[in-house]
């Protein structure tokens, strides 16, 4: 795995948005997540909260879905893409006192979804912390990375993690 | 601790920007760090990189201080505040093939910028990723949490966590 | 008409950006327009304007067509999409005191312009109103609606109301 | 009242972002409106909606919040400020088969929050027709106008309408 | 004149937003200034033009406003601040075929403007070169730089440059 | 040359975003350059700089891609477009003290990237502007130009100017 792998840079190691014109556009896939912990109080507050009381998850999933819409703008190298599909969905976790996110993000494009996939659940998780930091400044997110991806010419790839 | 904790909902329970005008400005600090971990030939060509080749850092540190700048329009609830300083360090751990990032974000202003550290550092690690995606599809990113704030009605707060 | 009929929704009820990514990329055009109401005085204002003093209604145009090109950052669920026009339109109407924006906008893609119509005509009146409110604050911004929407798998819409 | 009253206008008729900075920092709120006309089953689909499933109204408070944020770049002479406050409420009205939406926003500042608060409304209008416009595409957004004013130069301003 | 004068490098040269927290809040003012230039043809066609028919200068007025306010989301060290005034005036030189943008920006901040009316000026010219490009490719933008500054500790200074 | 030629009006003389739907998608390439002049002893400080000590160019490097993305919300008449590629070199002229900044931006679609590239290049050298201002306030950017282009009807074109 030499130098020449990083393909953000070019032959004089510069940093590029790589060229992707050649590349055929078909469907891209990514799905990522990420953890979110707290104390046992704070994630209570979660639970109780709804559309009418407190929506913390409600409000965490549109931030997610709007962050994903802005990732070419956040990380440098990002191609500009449009995406056809972004979907959150949060599990809590009782035993662990967490909250996991977990995005889907879909285009039909020249380059993958993946970095939209993981700014989403980056933006969805520091929303929740923002909305309960008043109460809870030590959570601490955790396991953000990227579950699967299909597409491209690199095909299909899964996270080996026995967990996930 | 009631549901009245969470200042971001209003007493029906529904979300808003909650009024921060009544409050000083004063001089706010905060402090926030996260990590990425990675295959150690992943960690060899970030340390191989430099100014003139794959600068993977140099670039992850801009994304950090432009990142910070966007907070308001990624979490919903947060007010817009004139950053006064960004600055973001990165750690290289040999022992864990990992790269720790470490933010400071400042204002003088009405309300804390934890929102604004936490997310600088997001972008950060997010855009090692990007950057090194291609040869390590594996990566993750951990520890992402506040470390320190000072400034403003709740004053000094600091991590309890003995390895920060 | 059920629950069901609301796409923007998943089974669960949990907002999603709705897949596109299987629907054909196809010529889709809309029309939206809104009326801005004012005092006859006001409406003298822009009657007198042109581009070398006051041009309200100019720069109400060039308002528009950025705003049409912000509409995925600005409604949370909509898809980005490659506008391939925007062209807006004023008409003043002396016998009701009112300006009319008149926006069309195309593209070549998965879903429709509706929201990016929309969207345009609602920046190019409020534009108005912050240039004016100086004089009039009392301006009432009405009939803000979708007049026609051709492409896609919906077909040809028009607004039933005959004053249109 | 005469063409120089147009302030966003220098004395030669030419468009600029005029001068705020001899006006002393202080507290400004402004209070606006509009209202969504439906029919009545999509009126039904909304007030059948909550936290879990289908909120709209929950998403539409968010996109107001987040829209008001962005003001500045989608209205071309208005300043940017940092605001301290937005607040959204929804009222359904049966009678009439719409929801109004009234947002309240603040600032400490030199110029007003007028532009900001019905920024907020009419996004927040647009994003209710975004997610309802599968099922009735012709809703119409209308009585989009300033309800209150207070701070400034210019001190409080009511609109005089009986009906608000 | 050492490396250390470069105050957007901290001492061990990595870049950062430098802290202006300490900075007192005074009146800062700057002017920039640019040119395009492009063949006599060109020239005439935006002669030509008023508020009725082609107004490119209009046009390029309101750009450069809107420009101003993006400054620090392009400038990446660049601190946000609350511009108090932006106005852009253009002069034709018939002798020499070209059109001269010059903007002054004015904050009450921490922090100098000068970056925000030459980022102003360029995209001014910028929107002049889009407009009219499909007749003249070849025009070329020179002699962007800063005019004069006032406020903030470094105090006064004026381009040296007679022809100013 | 007539007033007709302008295609960012219609004929009635209003500004538009120009109809580019019935356009082929074909591979588009644009190249544009511009230099920045300064004090013998500031690129001196540009040239000491390197990843690990005052990487100015490596910053200005990210700028000019991060702000390409950012075209068409700074050009007001400018298309949407998913950049396919954008790469920026540096080359330091001892002999004119200066640095020159070329841009290659590409996508494939209906309409050119001539502003991506041209914009870039303008971020660029501000960007170097606002690095090196605090030691070299009278730096001049100039020769901001269209190198060249490729693709879509009008074919190649390229600059007649001897010297590039």
């Amino acid at each position: 795995m030499s130098q020449a792998a990083l393909t953000h840079f070019d032959k004089a190691g510069q940093a590029h948005m790589v060229d992707v014109g050649a590349k055929a556009e078909t469907e891209r896939v990514a799905r990522a997540a990420g953890t979110i912990r707290m104390q046992p109080a704070t994630l209570a507050l979660i639970k109780a909260g709804d559309a009418r009381k407190g929506d913390v998850l409600g409000i965490a999933r549109v931030a997610a879905i709007q962050g994903a819409k802005r990732t070419s703008e956040l990380i440098p190298l990002c191609h500009p893409l449009p995406l056809t599909r972004v979907a959150a969905e949060f599990v809590i976790d009782d035993a662990n006192n967490s909250v996991t996110c977990e995005v889907t993000a879909q285009t039909v494009g020249r380059t993958g979804v993946e970095m939209e996939a993981l700014t989403a659940v980056s933006v969805a998780l520091l929303t929740i912390y923002d909305m309960l930091k008043a109460v809870d400044r030590g959570m601490v997110v955790g396991e953000l990375r990227l579950l699967e991806k299909m597409g491209g010419k690199s095909g299909h790839w899964r996270a080996a993690r026995a967990d996930i």
